[in-house]
């Protein structure tokens, strides 16, 4: 056991999970191209007031904080909506808008790890600040639907719904604003037992609420939230061809925090960790002195997304060297770094033995390194200019001048 | 003024930014698939321990260290080597060697913000574990000297030493081994006239050991250490092309740490922040439990190379879409949608007006995305499905059928 561990619930990613990271960042940001995002980047912690004047001081529980060496209060940050709006606040007062950002990050929380649940996790996300109501939100919501399509997560489920919904069913049914917010995390978990016992408690028939709740479906639910603007989304969506979406009346995520459309797309195989993405419309930026800006945005656990492919059996690409070049002894090591120099101005990747190897264990350092060839040089390689390359996954042999290789 | 700011010593990156290190990240990590050098990835923070066993406790000064919610002393990360070993001895005992790793990371040091100098700065940086150590080395000076020339810096010095230069003059002089560590600061400082007053003091006479600190050349220089195997790393250079070194010496660098080869790149021009990349042979796997390993590596400072490159007035690519498309009034904003869409599921970047401006506010909108071409969508082209596209550049306009723009 070595003496210093890697810190209780954070993890190392050996090269072939960062290859497979990587890739899906790489995916992930080509889908933020085509969609004409640009990407912004905060520090790793921020003031603490930062995440306080966003999630309220409970949030502080679930943080790395630390005192730093002036006394300043710091966080770790849990989430990158608040960096991004208060980098707008700071840097992007002129720009002109609407502005679309995208970042990618590490973000921290401290609770006890898990299954699926690490102390260091990583957001892709996306905001929109500025733009017409429904041109933002169907903006958001296709870029969303891509991402997913983009990394190649089978089957994800997207539900739209409107935080107007829950909030109006409540005053219908007689419960004034100031009380609503003690039902929502009922809603959020989707413990309706707990919300028809609650509601049941206040003395408030909970058939009609739960009844439009539990409903998963099309567009007519939206009759429900009279002037939320979602047909016209849902309109904006079918233009851009996104269809397989349900309308969930039952979304309850943060209603302290979104002001209008909100949505959620799970992965169902996922069991418990099934959400991979989340976001909304809200109103945020004149928390942080900016003034009133209306924003939609939304994060996609990349993680979670990663598991997502994996279970599924994705087809990751493999990153094993093009060319593994053997010198047949010391005499052949020059001709081979030559070699090596030469495949790697072409643009190949090339591997040479680095420990001084014979044939035979250096080709099976080329084997257990996925090289695809081998380029054997030795005496009669070195008179005649022609280089012998085996090909790893057959195992057969050929003569080819190093001017064919670097093609 | 935002009534949260960013942290003292941090810095937000905006698009134009963010554009430019993500175009740098890709050519170094291009440079690394070339070399097949495959990432790994580690927490942002480790326990503090990790930090005081490779560089003794007085690097906790320079650390953000933070004690979490279990009780333990934690450090946000000041580089990434001490990482790198500690994910070899816990996840990579068993891999064939020699390991070639690479990585890229944030990194963290307190101390007094200046000019190019931040709290939190980037490091792109390879280590290579359990190779014949002049083939290791060689690798790895290639290595650095190939991403100085793909990120495009202009002019880098690539300076070669051994510490052994300094070890053996000293020791020739008649100062013990155990005394020579209090001479090492002056030398990596290059503060030649301290180092002549403090070998005087302890009556060394300081010319022969100046002579040879101050000169700088070509491989004669080497015979000043025997057996340090120099001579082959220079000879692997050469046959990999790679020129234009020069052997110095004088370098000093962690002469705790290394145990041969040093080397340092400078980018004259900047500065007292010149160096951008450090590196060298070193032995430190046995401090995490992983038995002896010889390394080699070298970290590269990301944010010096960038500051280098925009100093010279680097080509940076541009980012702006390559479509805006435009309705020209809310009867064609599904046609627009429609359009946008094609073109992003072709593979083109597109852009649509969000904020339902007229056609001429779109417009200006679009030139200040930096759009390549505009696409206007009016009544005519939904009759003739011909669609107007107007260059922003020369402003010349001509009418092309979506198919065409698909391609």
């Amino acid at each position: 056991m070595p003496p210093v561990q890697r810190p209780k619930g954070t993890r190392d990613f050996l090269p072939r999970d960062m290859e497979r990271r990587r890739w899906l960042e790489g995916r992930l940001r080509e889908v933020m191209r085509r969609f004409a995002f640009r990407e912004v980047g905060t520090p790793a912690f921020e003031h603490t007031e930062l995440f306080t004047l966003r999630s309220g001081p409970s949030i502080v529980e679930d943080m790395y904080t630390f005192t730093d060496k002036g006394g300043r209060e710091m966080a770790l940050r849990p989430e990158l909506t608040a960096p991004t709006m208060r980098l707008y606040a700071e840097g992007l007062l002129g720009a002109p808008r609407p502005l679309k950002l995208c970042y990618f990050g590490n973000c921290f929380r401290y609770e006890q790890p898990q299954k699926g649940r690490y102390r260091e996790f990583w957001q892709f996300g996306a905001e929109i600040l500025g733009a017409e109501r429904a041109s933002g939100e169907t903006e958001i919501l296709a870029l969303a639907h891509e991402c997913l399509r983009g990394s190649g997560v089978r089957d994800p489920v997207m539900r739209i719904g409107h935080v107007g919904v829950l909030k109006r069913l409540l005053s219908d049914s007689g419960v004034p604003p100031g009380e609503q917010p003690r039902f929502w995390p009922l809603v959020d978990k989707k413990d309706f037992e707990g919300l028809r016992a609650a509601l049941g408690e206040r003395g408030v028939d909970p058939d009609p609420i739960l009844s439009v709740l539990e409903r998963r479906g099309g567009r007519e639910l939206l009759e429900k939230v009279p002037g939320s603007g979602l047909e016209e989304v849902l309109d904006g969506l079918e233009s851009m061809g996104v269809t397989g979406y349900t309308v969930d009346p039952g979304i309850a995520r943060g209603l302290d925090y979104y002001t209008g459309m909100v949505f959620e797309i799970d992965v169902p195989g996922l069991g418990a960790e099934k959400q991979v993405c989340g976001g909304g419309s809200y109103s945020l930026a004149e928390l942080f002195g900016a003034g009133k800006v209306e924003s939609t945005g939304f994060a996609l656990g990349f993680d979670r997304i990663l598991v997502a492919l994996e279970a599924a059996g994705a087809a990751f690409p493999e990153a094993g060297p093009d060319f593994f070049v053997v010198p047949v002894g010391p005499a052949e090591r020059g001709e081979a770094r030559r070699v090596v120099a030469a495949l790697r101005r072409a643009g190949r990747s090339a591997e040479t033995d680095l420990a001084a190897r014979n044939l035979s264990k250096a080709l099976k350092h080329a084997a257990s390194a996925g090289a695809s060839e081998a380029v054997i040089i030795g005496e009669d390689e070195l008179g005649t200019g022609l280089l012998t390359v085996k090909n790893m996954g057959s195992g057969e042999q050929r003569k080819a001048r190093l001017e064919e290789l670097l093609k």
